[in-house]
């Protein structure tokens, strides 16, 4: 395949990082790929499995002539990443990112830019709760979906290359305004995460239940939650601190159904509870019918489906 | 196998009640199993795919002559189950049950009971989000956990005899008191599946966010939360009735810690989230470690494992 681009840097060599340098490498998108992490033993490690050609400490000088830039760093970073790399970032290339929140990244690194760098935030919906440059594999982005938000002055060939090269590692691209991704994350992504992270927060510190018996049994539900709830903290945190306005309007509304939940089985409202039982269950259909999850039970027995049920596909979109 | 029963009677042939026929008749552990359900089209199907002998309409006439009956409906109906099947249950017979709540189970059924029948209130720690008689399948308890609550009066032969075909089945048995499993249930799957069937009622009802983008970006963390949002209503109904005490006690603590939260993210308290967060991870490892979840990476992907982890394992436990 002739290569997307010239030469990538990668800046964090995280799951992220590692995921698209494999990928890169593996269909040949780029001539060369660079790489920078904070952590000397991180670009040891991704030097070692291979998936860069060459590791920098300095970020300016990673991305000195690259043609593609991608952050895939905690958007916490962005601001003063992007104040180190304007210098060397070289005219025409692009500069994109992996945050999962765009507004504030917007904020962030927008004032920083020389002219003629084209900036276009980006968000690849793909990821594990596994973290650091050996979780990284080149499937990750297969079949998910990857959302771009141009600005108002991003130009049509650079967001054109940009969409081909993420189909390209696998993603169907979608477009959408910043503020838009922000609410929709922030319901699908954000406050999911919060609400796992708080449960298992919660268990940990009953007394009257133990730690090992919430263990032991934690496949009666509470085990769905503590998955998520093991992603990586500081990118959560610097999640939460720049996707706070969204974030906050989603867990309101949460906070007020959970309520009239509670209302309902303190005064034996058992119709109120069965009519929304009803309804969630209809949105769990849709998912599976469009491809974003397999139909097979999942209660700790990856690969024993029901009889209704089809095996795990290995692909699911 | 020699049968651990003459005759099982199974009240319910839903998911948990259509498996114990299959594991009974694969496992030889009955010589002859008898189910009743209200639906005459329930019934049918149990007899057409063949995991009962006969069904019956009536309650009574199903435990009639059995030496082993398990309630398998929802706990609601359990109190008139016990009143109708009273007069027709034999001495000596065990009565048991699968009910995720206990001491209200035990209220609902206990005043019924003729003298000799010994009743010892379980729960197997076991299912999916299908339910239904086609749902079922013989392995559902492999490897799962089955709650025993035996009562202050509980026969110790009897109580051997319930663990062993337990055991027969496939799971392992925890004895512990009714009050305690409540307890643990409630933090362990009870909150669990409210919140997630209130996240789920939550998305669907937003006018920034459309449903159709929920289901398409779900994989970002919301779609976890789906799958158990999908379980069957009126059996959800039913435990947040029976299970309120509990329930409500650790809802208090989960909104507790909530609001917490929200006011870290308020006021840009990174610190204080990164700490819980970091506190959350170790939880999941422990959840791994004692193999009630496999490591394998799970944004939609079964299957496909990152490099560091291994294979999702067919059995887990």
């Amino acid at each position: 395949m002739k290569p997307h681009f010239d030469h990538v840097a990668l800046i964090g060599l995280g799951l992220i990082g590692s995921s698209l340098g494999h990928v890169i490498k593996q269909h040949g998108l780029a001539r060369r790929v660079s790489g920078t992490a904070r952590s000397a033993a991180t670009r040891e490690t991704a030097m070692r499995i291979g998936f860069v050609d060459d590791v920098h400490e300095d970020p300016a000088d990673c991305v000195r002539g690259a043609d593609l830039v991608i952050l895939c760093t905690p958007v916490g970073t962005f601001a003063k990443l992007a104040e180190q790399m304007a210098p060397a970032l070289k005219p025409g290339a692009i500069l994109t990112d992996a945050g999962s929140v765009k507004c504030s990244v917007i904020e962030a690194i927008k004032p920083h830019l020389p002219e003629g760098v084209h900036f276009i935030p980006g968000h690849p919906i793909a990821g594990t709760e596994y973290s650091g440059p050996e979780a990284g594999f080149a499937e990750l982005f297969e079949g998910r979906w990857c959302i771009l938000t141009p600005l108002p002055d991003t130009d049509d060939d650079a967001l054109a290359r940009l969409k081909a090269f993420w189909e390209a590692c696998g993603s169907e691209v979608e477009i959408m305004t910043p503020d838009h991704h922000d609410l929709v994350l922030a319901i699908t992504s954000h406050l999911p995460h919060l609400i796992a992270y708080n449960i298992v927060g919660t268990a940990s510190d009953l007394e009257t239940v133990t730690e090992k018996e919430v263990i032991k049994f934690s496949a009666s539900g509470f085990r769905d939650f503590t998955r998520i709830a093991a992603s990586d903290p500081v990118m959560w945190r610097d999640i939460f601190m720049n996707n706070r306005e969204a974030v906050l309007e989603m867990l309101g509304r949460f906070t007020e159904d959970l309520a009239s939940l509670q209302r309902a089985i303190r005064w034996g409202d058992g119709q109120a509870l069965e009519e929304l039982f009803t309804r969630t269950r209809a949105v769990r259909r849709s998912i599976i019918e469009s491809g974003q999850d397999t139909p097979a039970p999942d209660f700790g027995r990856h690969g024993v489906p029901s009889q209704e049920t089809e095996k795990p596909a290995k692909k699911t979109a």
